[in-house]
């Protein structure tokens, strides 16, 4: 079993990530009453699951409970919060209850959401069962539910107690599923580690195959950069940016196409490919660079083209989504851009050279 | 201007006390990007006092927002909250977007929860203009909302960026509202500060007069309580409880009545008398401390006797209500007791002797 530690002051937790790992024994070292837990998971996860979850937990806690919420990015809606947060009150459930979460990105984030505001706070534990899941929910803090006018606009930054990477959930994990979370992978090479990107050029294919070491290596090594990158920045007022490499123009499109249509890595593998594009029109990195991501991204089965979602304007309707992204400050919208491989920046563009870029790399 | 600092690392901030205050100059320390202002409150501040906050503001910021929420702990829900964040979004406000919270103890819980969730967490400012939201919701970062099941269920710790007491909101406050912020005024003295509360049996008609160097004192007194109380204890693990006194038995005496119809002055006065007979029959003060409390609290014009909110079976409604508060753990109700005058402890205590203490309470 690997491990990475995440410190946060008194807010710090352990990551571990395995095997067929024994759920209780792991958690053994978290300071957490064990007294009730409640599992959030849905439908499609708690079929495959749910039963060896329930069988650690029980030997652990004197009492446990389910809530299965809708499966599916449009139901990360205050709708699904409410429903976790009526079934701990109808269960009387106090501060002392821990939460778990079973699934994906939006399991993660939602039931993430309701342990930062039941009681103002109760613990949580992630049991992320998805690659993206795995590389990106771990560490960071983030959690959040959808807006009918913008994606995550409501949320809190709230640290889990524990984070399980249970790999054996990749073996039915289905591969465009797979495929997505490899996207938040393959970013963390331009913004920060480019060892790290040569690996994956040579490994892309055990990756895709699910090999079990090399998803280990892949799991460990984002969440230790992430981990770099959010331990200066908790609360996202600066460097942490750099980790939306890609989801500036990703966002746009998930937006755009509608909710669930592109898969969230599917929009971060274009929108990497566009936000290179621009790094290298704006003269930060040269042509080879944009070649080498946009080969890599072609290898692990992902989109190196945006969809064009206004046949009209395309750009401008690109523009305008952008521009009420959370990053974007009194209406400019901030770019993460690779400032040569391996370092990215965070700043604003020409409208006119973005829309280049856009026309560029639509189709 | 009398001040208060309230020191937490990072989220150290000031609250000023004063009369007619300059909005602008209060808020000239204060480290906020001065552009947006979003001011939350409802009809009746607004008639009162929004004209004057908003030609301050627009001195100040840019460009000046106002939210109108519905009037009253009714409506201390998600719609509200909801109201308040869709505005944000449709106005396009991002993180640099400070929130005003211009009205009594319902508009600075949902705004702060608004502030504390919308894109994860943006500036927010206190302007209370009750005395209960001046002395209660200045210290201690609580925000939340009401759920159909339970009061403040919903919620973050989220610390205000400056709180601005302006003493010229009591002059137009109703005396049954002054009356109920007195309650939480009373309360320090049990708790913690005996010295305070002799000043306050040789000052309550001054209060009550709304004399403005009694109300800065007792304004400034009961932020220094709950500042020393609060910073020893940020996320109400332990010590942080003693501020509860009262209000065990106060939230039943509200939800039991339906909100609204009890003030929660009104029933955290009921509800100290009630704690401190509890606290009487444990033998842990004497019949001589319960009566010098009865009186004070029977002088600033509050009940001293919790009402009868089921006919059939009284203390038994008590105790249901009161064992799904936050406070309870595992279904046990955990009472603020006063241990000695200017001492509270935290314990449990045999339903039998608390239905004692119901019965002798009520009328």
């Amino acid at each position: 079993m690997r491990s990475v530690k995440i410190f946060l002051d008194s807010r710090s937790y352990e990551i571990s990530i395995g095997s067929a790992m024994d759920l209780g024994e792991v958690l053994l070292s978290s300071a957490m009453k064990k007294n009730v837990a409640v599992v959030v998971t849905n439908a499609t996860v708690a079929r495959l699951h749910l039963s060896k979850v329930l069988v650690a937990l029980h030997k652990t806690f004197n009492r446990v409970e389910v809530v299965e919420i809708p499966d599916g990015e449009q139901f990360k809606t205050w709708d699904s919060l409410n429903q976790i947060l009526t079934a701990l009150l109808s269960w009387g459930c106090d501060r002392g209850t821990v939460l778990f979460a079973l699934g994906g990105g939006v399991i993660g984030d939602v039931t993430g959401f309701a342990a930062a505001t039941y009681m103002r706070g109760i613990p949580f534990v992630q049991l992320p069962t998805t690659l993206l899941a795995q590389v990106d929910s771990s560490v960071g803090g983030k959690t959040a539910i959808n807006h009918p006018l913008g994606k995550n606009m409501i949320g809190a930054f709230y640290q889990p107690r524990a984070v399980v990477c249970d790999l054996q959930y990749m073996d039915t994990l289905p591969l465009r599923e797979l495929q997505a979370g490899i996207a938040e992978v393959i970013k963390y090479g331009p913004i920060h580690d480019m060892v790290f990107f040569q690996w994956l050029e040579e490994s892309i294919e055990a990756v895709l195959a699910k090999d079990e070491d090399a998803l280990a290596h892949v799991v460990q090594r984002c969440c230790e950069i992430k981990a770099q990158v959010v331990s200066s920045d908790e609360r996202e007022s600066g460097q942490r940016a750099v980790l939306n490499f890609g989801h500036t123009f990703g966002h746009a499109i998930e937006a755009g196409m509608g909710y669930g249509v592109w898969l969230h890595g599917e929009g971060v593998a274009a929108g990497m490919v566009m936000a290179a594009e621009l790094s290298k029109r704006l003269g930060l990195v040269d042509e080879s660079f944009v070649r080498r991501l946009t080969r890599l991204i072609g290898r692990a089965g992902l989109p190196t083209k945006g969809p064009v979602i206004d046949a009209v304007d395309n750009a401008g309707r690109y523009l305008d989504l952008m521009r009420v992204d959370k990053k974007s400050e009194a209406g400019e919208i901030r770019f993460v851009l690779i400032d040569g491989p391996g370092k990215a920046i965070v700043r604003p563009a020409p409208d006119s050279l973005v829309r280049e870029v856009i026309d560029a790399c639509c189709k």
